[in-house]
């Protein structure tokens, strides 16, 4: 299935974007004065093979959530069990990004691709609200290992995290999704975030690591030097993406790969949020460059390893306000900006039509 | 009653303000994680005396339209006229505002203030669709005075738009509006937001002016040589807001500021747009320093003034992409941004009422 979804992946409909730029010349107003909103319709065209391309809705939300076997090095202050008390937030409506996803109208997905703990009454919360959050179990494994003393994950494991992405993007855009937001939840996770930053994008350990939560100078300097050692055991190479996400990733980052693989193979944006999200996009665009080509950054993470992230992509995130939340919180922020982009196609009047002259 | 609302402005409740930083301390997200958008949460808990404040529900962006006199020195390439035909097109829902208050479900009510050119169709458009755009006749007279040669406007009528700005605030917020959104329309009206800016902020007519919609390098070269003339003649002096206002302002810019002073009497946040909305704002907090404490600033123009001017009034602006469209557009893509840091504040779980382990 990841091969197949790989070969199906293929450049933006230049047809598409020539249309949409010229058509953004002819609406009311002075030419390019939507700022980045202009390209990113345009590109939008070129994804979607149409001019206009639909509009991004209905917008879902996917969580993936995995615990990390680097826990135990203390990169965090965090306990692991929070990765499970969280989901259960997550289903009971009671986190930010379930306040976001109401406000945008979202749908929220979580998966749980590799919890290492029970999930807080998980049985009960799966059939309370229809229209609610939604519990997908895809267990791969209760965490991956520890990376500083062995692969976090078998090449088997990694490649089943990965499908698991790909099959949640096809059930959602099956369902009628226009538009994929990345979500993520996994105490521990800027940890193996920073280290695939520095072997996708070849940065030093210490450019790529961040402070996550918020962790004090000693937890930080752990953090820095835990990734240091990864990269060292494991001298991941960036050509073998599958390999890098086995030796230094988490199951979240492998679905997520998967997930922003699956919507390029079906010409579906895919919006992402923060660090975590723009590490597994790495290795999405590693197993396929033109994977970039429906990748959307919604925020500009507080994690300076996000921002080497997005330079190696080429991609301009939307919103920088500091944020370092995750779960999607970023993603969903940004996505109204990604609608009025491609809106303006839709309604906006050209000059023509509106009887408005020209300078 | 300009006097009247002035005196009304008072600052920030301290008491909200702290029970919403403890509030957000207590929210199920590492503390701070939130970016920008908790201190914002706190501001408008003060704004509001209230903790949490009421959702910035509904949303209506009142746009003033007014012509310059300053347009007779080819400061832009676009007609006079245009500024007639955009209203027309604003009240028949084709121009870009309109499409993302449409998304936002935001009103838009337009003003005009001083538009110096008859409105094509206006008395058809006015009964065509009850929640539609709304036109409301308040021309103080058609179009200001070239400020090169003369004071832009009378005291009074300076007065006189600064009032029906203060009257607008007060009507919409009568009527439900949860937050007031700046728009304007005016060709050439970057000039004179250029000028104010230069007056109030203390800048140089260069760093305060920009290329406006877009004009070649001759044309900017003698915008800025209008500006640095209308300072010479005027000598705008900051601390008399109304005579700055009347020698080198614009009609929809006397407004805009009165919209805001009436915003912040009522303790009802105003959410800026672009160059047009911070010079007024300048205006605004010159009348009554602790306006600034109602002012959201939706984004950073494309304008160099832009960011002078919010540099003086202590804003950070939450969307930076680079447009430069005015009518209200980036202010209403900073809405949801707003709505969304209000929100948490709302709906998230507290770790104790979720069950989630603290650090």
């Amino acid at each position: 299935m990841l091969e197949s979804t790989v070969a199906a992946i293929q450049p933006l409909d230049e047809a598409a974007m020539a249309a949409a730029r010229e058509l953004q010349g002819r609406l009311t107003k002075p030419a390019g004065s939507l700022g980045a909103l202009e390209p990113l319709s345009v590109r939008l065209a070129g994804l979607a093979g149409a001019c206009p391309p639909p509009l991004p809705e209905p917008a879902a939300v996917a969580i993936f959530a995995g615990d990390h076997g680097v826990h135990a090095q203390g990169v965090t202050p965090w306990p692991q069990e929070v990765t499970a008390q969280m989901i259960a937030n997550f289903l009971a409506g009671g986190a930010v990004v379930n306040a976001f996803a109401r406000q945008a109208g979202a749908s929220v997905t979580v998966v749980d691709v590799g919890v290492a703990t029970p999930i807080p009454g998980a049985d009960s919360e799966e059939s309370a609200d229809p229209a609610g959050p939604r519990l997908v179990a895809a267990n791969v494994r209760p965490g991956t290992r520890d990376m500083t003393v062995t692969a976090a994950l078998t090449r088997d494991e990694a490649r089943a995290a990965v499908e698991t992405g790909i099959r949640v993007a096809g059930e959602l855009i099956d369902a009628g999704a226009g538009i994929l937001l990345t979500g993520d939840m996994g105490i521990g996770n800027t940890t193996p975030s920073a280290t695939l930053i520095a072997a996708f994008a070849r940065v030093d350990a210490e450019a790529a690591t961040g402070r996550g939560t918020g962790v004090d100078d000693e937890t930080y300097a752990r953090k820095v030097s835990v990734v240091r050692a990864a990269l060292a055991r494991h001298e991941p190479d960036p050509a073998d993406p599958l390999g890098v996400l086995a030796a230094v990733g988490g199951l979240e980052h492998a679905a997520l790969a998967g997930l922003i693989l699956g919507a390029a193979a079906r010409r579906v944006p895919v919006l992402l949020d923060g660090v975590i999200a723009v590490s597994a996009a790495l290795a999405a665009a590693a197993f396929a460059p033109d994977a970039v080509g429906a990748m959307v950054a919604g925020h500009r993470s507080a994690e300076p390893g996000a921002t080497a992230a997005l330079r190696h992509l080429g991609l301009e995130p939307l919103i920088d306000l500091g944020l370092r939340l995750g779960e999607g919180t970023g993603a969903l922020l940004a996505l109204p900006v990604v609608t009025g982009a491609v809106r303006v196609l839709h309604e906006v009047a050209t000059f023509d039509s509106a009887g408005v002259a020209e300078k």
